[in-house]
């Protein structure tokens, strides 16, 4: 197909294309004269692929950049592209809290390793702790009596994910299917918890008729 | 305290802090002076949550807004605060899919909520239907499967949530903490999710010694 076909079959306009190819996004197309190109499958795959971490999992352009060297390398297990994909990912940071804070959330962190026999990546770790350090420093130390249920839900959803991803059929598949779900899988599991939070909360907060207190104005 | 000891108790600059004050993000000081306020822990910790807000949660100066006008009002609840919150809150958007994928994401997702009797908020319904049917597009409309997984890790992890949310003393610290936990939660449940494919990764993708094929290029 060319390049305007590309274009309408994925909804990126023209120049963004051009501006992918620049950059080395998109391989390039095969030249069938001096000012076109024939693009197939494969540029639609990995066009709709940059637009799924550009916009869903907000990396940047260089970001994108490492994670697709990553997938594109011939070597690369699933548990290096997990990790590249994790170094391209932007993590929560928290600075700027003070000693007393870091220094309880560092004992809540390892304590979870210890107990999980979790070994992982220092910047995740640090992220971690600067985020439970956070915490502390708002005053919500107590919200780390809950930290137990959120790894028990991360473990559960690790494994579907990676269970998921072993079976898919060759390792490019697996390769992609785990940038792919790192990503998005992200965005899913936080939609998900407003999703749920909206079920409890209405069981245990929403009120009644007839009590008062804690009225809600939309009602009023 | 003054301006410079409120700032430098929370590492947020002079000048930052008196466009917060402009911007309506910061109660005003008591006034000593013409040109002199007191400021007291009341700032500290709003100043605090602000940042976390902007910082961890990423949320823009208006959606800030918005949250701390529904923290404030006296009669909010905290099913209220929630949706707020969730207003406030960028969620993932998944744009320019075509209508097969939309239909099969919709017919997902409608089935997931009659499944759990979860009622949700548009916004969040199309948001799930969003990143479902990207996944559709980009070939890994698999990951669906393990939809359920992630809805139990939800589950889970809101039901903790509102549970500490709930034993909180009074409604003013029970809004603050909902809008403390759904912002840092998230991040939370990210890193954590990260932590896990770690280590469920490195069980079932690291290769033991000799085995080839999939070769890990930093121990090569």
């Amino acid at each position: 197909m060319r390049m305007a076909e590309l274009s309408s079959t994925t909804g990126v306009p023209v120049a963004t294309v051009k501006y992918y190819l620049r950059e080395g996004l998109l391989h390039p197309g095969e030249r069938t004269s001096p000012n076109q190109a024939r693009y197939d499958d494969s540029h639609v795959r990995r066009l709709r692929l940059v637009r799924a971490l550009l916009d869903v999992g907000g990396l940047s352009i260089s970001a994108v950049k490492n994670v697709l060297a990553a997938v594109d390398a011939p070597e690369t297990s699933v548990h290096d592209v997990l990790g590249v994909t994790q170094h391209g990912l932007p993590l929560a940071r928290a600075d700027a809290v003070d000693v007393q804070a870091r220094a309880w959330a560092q004992a809540r962190v390892e304590e979870l390793l210890d107990q999980r026999g979790w070994g992982c990546d220092p910047a995740l770790v640090e992220s971690l702790v600067g985020l439970l350090a956070t915490l502390h420093t708002l005053g919500h130390a107590d919200i780390a009596s809950v930290l137990d249920a959120y790894a028990d839900a991360a473990q559960v959803v690790a494994e579907a994910d990676l269970g998921h991803v072993a079976a898919l059929p060759n390792t490019e598949s697996i390769v992609e299917g785990a940038v792919v779900g790192t990503v998005i899988g992200d965005a899913l599991l936080v939609t998900l918890r407003r999703m749920a939070h909206t079920a409890v909360s209405a069981r245990l907060f929403a009120e009644p008729e007839g009590r008062e207190g804690v009225s809600r104005p939309e009602s009023g």
